[in-house]
């Protein structure tokens, strides 16, 4: 398991992208990333379902272990709110270090979840006490020595302020976070860099600037209190896009005569499937 | 389930698209296919495996299972050799029409199976009279009205010659096969065409010009003698060829505030998640 | 899908054994139960957990479908909570149905539960509006015309009394309840039996006597309110015991020579694994 | 991971109990037995399925790796034979190292096999280069330093003599098997002392006495070469004789007011399912 926290102190500041699939992210890892996000929301997007805690822990972590499997690099597990109160924390936390992940992100909002960037969605938080209660019973679990425990707070989109927010991301780290991941769903990066300007830096921060991309990792760094950038969505949605504009034409076209000049080839597919090694084992140990 | 077979009666010839999710499902819905084809290879390739017989068939009945119930086009199980002898078969039948499929195709190769477009594959082909076994095995299991058994023979892709496709595709129609796949890897039309040519309509062809992409629609229909084109990889060649293009610009942009003008929004992918369906959900029965 | 609610009709009572697998489930078939339990408590005992919200719903649903295909009986599934709040309930009406599932069993307690025959476990009522909520959503998914809806109510295990309980029992057969599963830990029958008394029968009531065994099924069919008797845990139980026995015996007598003589023998267990259907096949199909 | 290869040497006989779940696991946990058999047969039996290679890798991984999280015995996986050629051992190595097995037992029978017990089934063995060619596979891919490859001959069942017997378990071993499994299905002990006799003792031997239980563990141990025994299907055995046993009475009672007395309470499922830790987290965490 490659240590992040190790990353986070070398590099100040890692870059992990979604990923809902091994395939997605070997991508990532040939493009450059430092890790990866499992994303419930990404493999809820796949399976053709709301992200309103409706895939099962299962289905998350078969797909985590199975990325775990063929990809490198260290994995960031998105648990949501935990799938239940604390006894379900320390569950939690047992199959997840066993499936691989390097790091969890969990939050403060009650179970069932609805997403964050839904609308009109309603938001309700954990009392501090009891979302406390969780991170404790993750930081006891662990076992593995760099696994992070990342505690997100939904304080401002549930349009609680500033204040709440930090008093809860406060608390958060008392009860041992190693890191807060702090949400705002605003289309710019004011709320979230108010509360970085106010932020007293007692655990680095992680962001998601899904709903304010302008917030650029130039921008991020030079606040000095991030140690990690989620791009939260964007493995997930360059494929639908080239999906529905791919389709689109072959319908339109009638035949794959066109589209084909436009797509990776099949031997780009073979190449990420590591046919080559299947290969050298035929020859080896085939008779 | 949707009846494959009426469709192609009444439609003469039906375009099918690949998909490894239920996500790239309703993508293909929407733009217009007729159908799915549940891929041995796009499921591998997602699971970031060689397609040389590794994912499970827990693994494939599972995604087809997502697929149909989030889905309603007709599903084209691809089931490879049928993981086994004709025992394994009548299993498989049991299983995929539990799952939702509406049709199979099943392979005359040997397992484990290599992939068909491997440069230098090698392809060894089952006897005929035990792959007639498997086709009737098939048949004497399925139980729904329209589930279509589609065999498909590798015999050219091996090299054995039109004499020996045609052979093995008519002992494949006496045994009960409703349609037959035949496969070439051929970059021009020419032994497809050669093959359709020479074929005696005992039953409708299947084809998958994964190859030879300037075999178009218009050109298949006017053969007369095809009743199905599938595409057979074109749901994840484009998704790669995006996910590769905008985690190149996001690592090389410093950020996704260029990339965000090209993909679709979370809003898109909210719709195709049916988080509406969500809402009027928690409108009627959330007290 | 077999007819549950026609079996009860003609039958008056109709007697439901728990079962943790395909295996227990055709032995319940065979000794002449008229249904299946699909138990949560068996399910998280066979894979080690308590039975406090572990066990994913895709567990569940895994084992159910295998336990339908393997098994003619109808399928009574133990949701718990139904997996978070109505539109959770929704997902799940939809995926049991698909895996086979001929009626449902929610409770109103809240999630996570803890199991209620724990002796000091805290039990936590849903408010009666939302619990409708719930029942609303199972009655208004379900598509099977004869998909039977059981409301489950923990009032007594809670402490709330006989009256409560009976408000909640009519509230929920308002809801839609097509019958009222009333659970009680007390060691004897009296209070279920005075439940029984004063209910006014506007649905059949289901009983579960784990804590009261000397509930027999003649006491229970004179009451004439009762339509289902479910042997909540009385496949895993007998399985725990023999194993128990059978591992200290063959460790204490060195050796397996003395259990043989008391256990089923190894043509027993292909019996039960239709081996015989395999020879069949494999003489109509093998060439 | 326990190392079960230490284990052997410092025990010089290690006994090793079937199992299909974590539950029955546990039990051979607490009774004593060195380590486990994921044993193929036990885990077709509890789904309902024949032996013929039906279930999936997937579905036994799972098993497995349920089991390995839930006790800390080594486990033994019997990957039959291999999932296919040398190139899927390769891919079950890693994924039977992923999810925690100890050793593997791999077997010389062709793909697709049927059960060794079986009266009349035919065993066809794979050409001994072959088989040495999965042995060296599975060989170069186990990363972990104790991880024990033990190759399986059914030579003696495939009627093939002793002396080919020999050859075969010979020619494993110099293609770098730890151990070497030979099976017989004679009811008597003679046919497997006699192998052992004239064994050079290159390797120790493994021995599953299903079919000659007065092999006792004294009289192994006093073969001097065997360092393992399986006792390969006591788990599943037991459990079916209970459940026909209550089954049958619960029908013939009326009730479970007889049966009750015989099995075990609900209390020792509690205890087996943790229920005391859940109690402790709750105290510990809960607010």
């Amino acid at each position: 398991m490659t240590d992040l926290r190790a990353l986070i102190d070398q590099r100040g500041l890692v870059q992990i992208m979604a990923t809902h699939s091994p395939l997605s992210a070997r991508l990532a890892e040939e493009a450059g990333f430092d890790g990866l996000w499992a994303s419930g929301f990404e493999l809820s997007a796949l399976l053709g379902l709301p992200d309103v805690s409706l895939i099962t822990m299962s289905q998350h972590l078969e797909m985590l272990g199975q990325i775990q499997a063929r990809c490198k690099l260290p994995i960031v597990a998105d648990i949501d709110t935990g799938f239940g109160n604390a006894v379900n924390v320390v569950f939690a936390i047992q199959e997840y270090e066993r499936a691989g992940a390097t790091a969890i992100v969990i939050e403060d909002k009650t179970f069932p979840k609805v997403t964050s960037l839904a609308a009109d969605g309603r938001q309700e938080l954990l009392r501090i006490e009891e979302f406390q209660g969780k991170i404790e019973a993750a930081c006891a679990t662990r076992s593995a020595p760099g696994f992070l425990v990342i505690a997100r707070t939904e304080a401002l989109i549930a349009g609680l302020g500033q204040e709440e927010a930090h008093r809860r991301a406060r608390a958060y780290v008392e009860a041992g976070a190693d890191m807060v991941l702090v949400h705002s769903k605003q289309s710019t990066p004011d709320e979230i860099e108010a509360f970085i300007d106010a932020w007293d830096g007692a655990a680095p921060l992680v962001l998601v600037p899904t709903a304010y991309p302008e917030m650029t990792l130039a921008r991020i760094r030079a606040t000095g209190k991030v140690g990690m950038v989620i791009w939260g969505n964007h493995a997930i949605r360059p494929a639908v896009t080239a999906m529905q504009q791919a389709f689109a034409r072959i319908i339109a076209d009638g035949g794959i005569h066109e589209v084909d000049k436009d797509i990776v080839p099949v031997s780009e597919i073979f190449r990420l499937q590591d046919m080559d090694a299947v290969k050298k084992t035929e020859k080896r140990f085939l008779r």
